[in-house]
């Protein structure tokens, strides 16, 4: 692995210019504007524009060679022929001034397009910025969110809550999904957003090697349409993985897929089997869904790993505990718990006489026959008994249970815990009349999905992570357990 | 099949009793009372209950032999031990004057408990009500909703829209959690709904030849554990399946999940395999998540079926686009539409120099580039092409799209349609912050769902069952296309 320290600059600039910045609120260039400032980012701003003297309290400039103070960045936000020219005055800058190093390219107009006089055109570009030894990010892309520094060049998402996940993505628009969707609940919390694109220069492996180190990144998630070099990228995914979790979402499985790729960031997407079978090997998880990636991401982000395999569930409904049972049996990393005889013993006293516990081994159904303060005890009882490594709790509609009250109970039984913590995940299974629900367990740092077959894949994620990362500590590495 | 007229007094009863019925609002006895009346049913309510003389302005009863005029149902909410009792009490009432036809048990601690008593209870059950030919939905379960006649035994439900979907579930509360996730967004109507446990007595079978004739039922939803009789109900269903789509989630696929299911519902989870070539046989669709059960539901409840196979994605997103179209491709149903040469010179016409258009064949991003009449337009001509049978819209956050503008002009362009309709599903990546685009295309008629291969899913599930149905209407029906 090389020096990365340089692509710093891309998540914490001194300075920045804006070139396509705009004082017109319907632009890009103006959202660009309002965004980057808008976390709290405290770094110089220049914006360039030849017709504005001001915009939004900056000073404006007629092109990049005439900001009298050092710039440590620029963002391009401009039609990409504008680029290419633009592109040419960085590097004069650099060459007066030794300054500049870096540039993000958020426009498109390049290889993507699969003519040649664009493919042409983003050869040149890269070359101009290596040649002035400028790093490139882009082009085609979103830029860059980092919510410690409050870097924010991208022009849909003005802010978002710290956390430790960071995101690199070769579909702006899918991780902007993620960030809206998981936004409204505060579902997840982010470190960096890495919007790169075409990848003309900065590589993904580049960025994993760079977050490898970066103390508020808990787990780092890709989505990956294909790579230049993913010799490169596996050597140093597999280094990373052994110190935290990565996600990927692989797209062009298909060759039709493939045509979209190609036509989307100009990418090769590569043979599936090989991509997989590298996935496994550098202990990469690898998600199937789009609602997997997702709710996989969150749990890493908010959990502890567990130490491992043995799962209990938790329900009041027979229903959906089956389906979490049926889900976790077709998940190889995972089994269902055996109970010990005290925890037994005590569950029969404390549940209704119609509860089921133990069938199957692992499993607890309260019937409708639960309460708030059951939950609480039931819980606590799971999280002490030393056969089990996660608890799964299912909850629904239940016209008898105060949502407040349970939520309490159920966050005073994970808090209750001593020594290290247990991973816990929730399926809160009725939409949009629990999201006070939800957002109770979240903000106590509960996750959760909306299926109880989710939170079976999740937890199948998670342990086989945890059990890649602890073979990778003994030096035994074998990467991460099927799943079928 | 045989004549299952009787079992209308369970949707639509002239008068029920309610045995267990409560003044007191903690207990189930009373919220059913509540439940019962809210959404306007018509019938006499007879709670009995020897410590009341009133309940919701109902005059209430010691037992079920005084009640003076004729009873059609009537519901048990008490005890196991007790419904033994007033069962008996019931059959006499029969005898005397000849009025009652059917029983909902709601009353758990039957064959789910797997003992001898249980199971010997259970049996009793039946018997002293088979003998005085009063047939029963239960035990162990939530009964009855019917939105069209107003009738409601759930005491979590207190209502909910009219629609077209009919759900027979071995599990309350996976039901009620379809209805209360579903519910905020209107995502689906309701026609019937038939919890029935135990199924001592009523079958699965028996409903799906009920509702086969039903004119407000349009698809049908099962969650089912085990059946006691398979034969019976795959020869009904295969009936039904090319009058009305059935949509399936079995759980009990694994022996784990069967231990579940045993003492869940006392049912026999029996062979997937088995079940699995016997629901393609019978033109059933299995569902193979909660998600996709949930999704596929509320499509076939709000759109037309597809006349063919051949689908086209409109995107204006790379990566969610390039997403859905993996997933088509791993859908042997689906494939993609290749567009007419007018149409391909149309869209070239109004889009922008960088969207891509036609590749693969069916696709179109329009990257942000995007505004919303362009939307409009380009549906309009994805509509009219005589090579395409479905059209699939994914639609994400952007920050210079007005949402409530968007939602007018695709529904402006659906309703363009002369002629019969083709399907059109959109995939609304952005979550809590959606709600109104949601709220806005599913009022419209046009479902929605959270990701972009979900959409593919769900799309080749309505192909699948398509393609059964015209097979099946041809005399030569071959089963529901497998999906991998």
């Amino acid at each position: 692995m090389h020096d990365v320290s340089e692509l710093q600059v891309f998540f914490n600039p001194k300075s920045v210019a804006i070139v396509g910045a705009s004082a017109d609120p319907k632009k890009p260039g103006n959202t660009a504007m309002k965004n980057l400032v808008s976390m709290g980012y405290k770094g110089k701003v220049f914006p360039i524009n030849p017709r504005e003297k001001k915009i939004l309290d900056f000073r404006c400039y007629d092109n990049l060679l005439e900001i009298p103070e050092q710039v440590d960045l620029c963002v391009f936000l401009v039609s990409a022929e504008l680029t290419m020219k633009v592109s040419k005055e960085l590097a004069e800058r650099k060459a007066r001034f030794n300054d500049v190093k870096g540039a993000v390219c958020m426009s498109a107009g390049f290889r993507e397009l699969n003519t040649t006089v664009a493919k042409q055109r983003e050869k040149e570009l890269v070359q101009t910025l290596r040649d002035a030894s400028i790093r490139l990010i882009g082009p085609n892309c979103l830029g860059i969110i980092d919510t410690y520094s409050g870097f924010n060049t991208n022009f849909d998402i003005p802010s978002y809550k710290k956390g430790g996940l960071s995101i690199a993505t070769q579909s702006g628009a899918f991780a902007n999904s993620y960030l809206f969707w998981s936004g409204g609940l505060g579902l997840v919390g982010l470190s960096k957003y890495a919007s790169i694109g075409n990848m003309a220069d900065v590589s993904m492996a580049e960025l994993l090697q760079l977050w490898k180190d970066d103390e508020s990144t808990r787990v780092i998630g890709i989505y990956m349409e294909g790579l230049s070099n993913p010799a490169e990228f596996f050597e140093v995914a597999r280094e990373v993985s052994a110190v935290k979790p990565i996600v990927v979402l692989k797209s062009g499985k298909s060759a039709l897929g493939a045509t979209a790729v190609l036509s989307h960031t100009g990418a090769i997407a590569g043979s599936d089997a090989v991509y997989e079978g590298e996935f496994k090997r550098a202990g990469i998880i690898r998600t199937r869904s789009v609602s997997e990636f997702y709710d996989t991401l969150r749990v890493f982000e908010k959990q502890p790993l567990p130490g491992g395999n043995r799962v209990c569930v938790l329900s009041h409904m027979g229903g959906p505990g089956t389906i979490c049972i049926d889900e976790i049996s077709a998940t190889p990393s995972l089994q269902m718990a055996k109970f010990s005889p005290e925890t037994h013993r005590a569950l029969k006293e404390i549940c209704a006489p119609m509860a089921n516990i133990g069938n199957p081994d692992g499993y607890i159904d309260l019937t409708a026959a639960h309460y708030e303060t059951l939950h609480n005890q039931v819980l606590k009882l799971l999280f002490q008994d030393p056969n089990t490594d996660l608890v799964l709790q299912t909850l629904g509609p239940s016209a008898f249970i105060d949502q407040k009250l349970i939520v309490k109970e159920i966050s005073k039984a994970y808090e209750s815990q001593t020594g290290s913590r247990k991973p816990f995940l929730n399926a809160v299974m009725f939409g949009h009349f629990a999201l006070e629900t939800r957002k109770g367990l979240e903000d106590a740092g509960m996750p959760t999905v909306e299926y109880p077959d989710s939170l079976a894949r999740v937890a199948g994620n998670m342990v086989a992570y945890a059990s890649f990362r602890r073979k990778a500590t003994d030096g035994a590495g074998e990467g991460v357990a099927a799943e079928s």
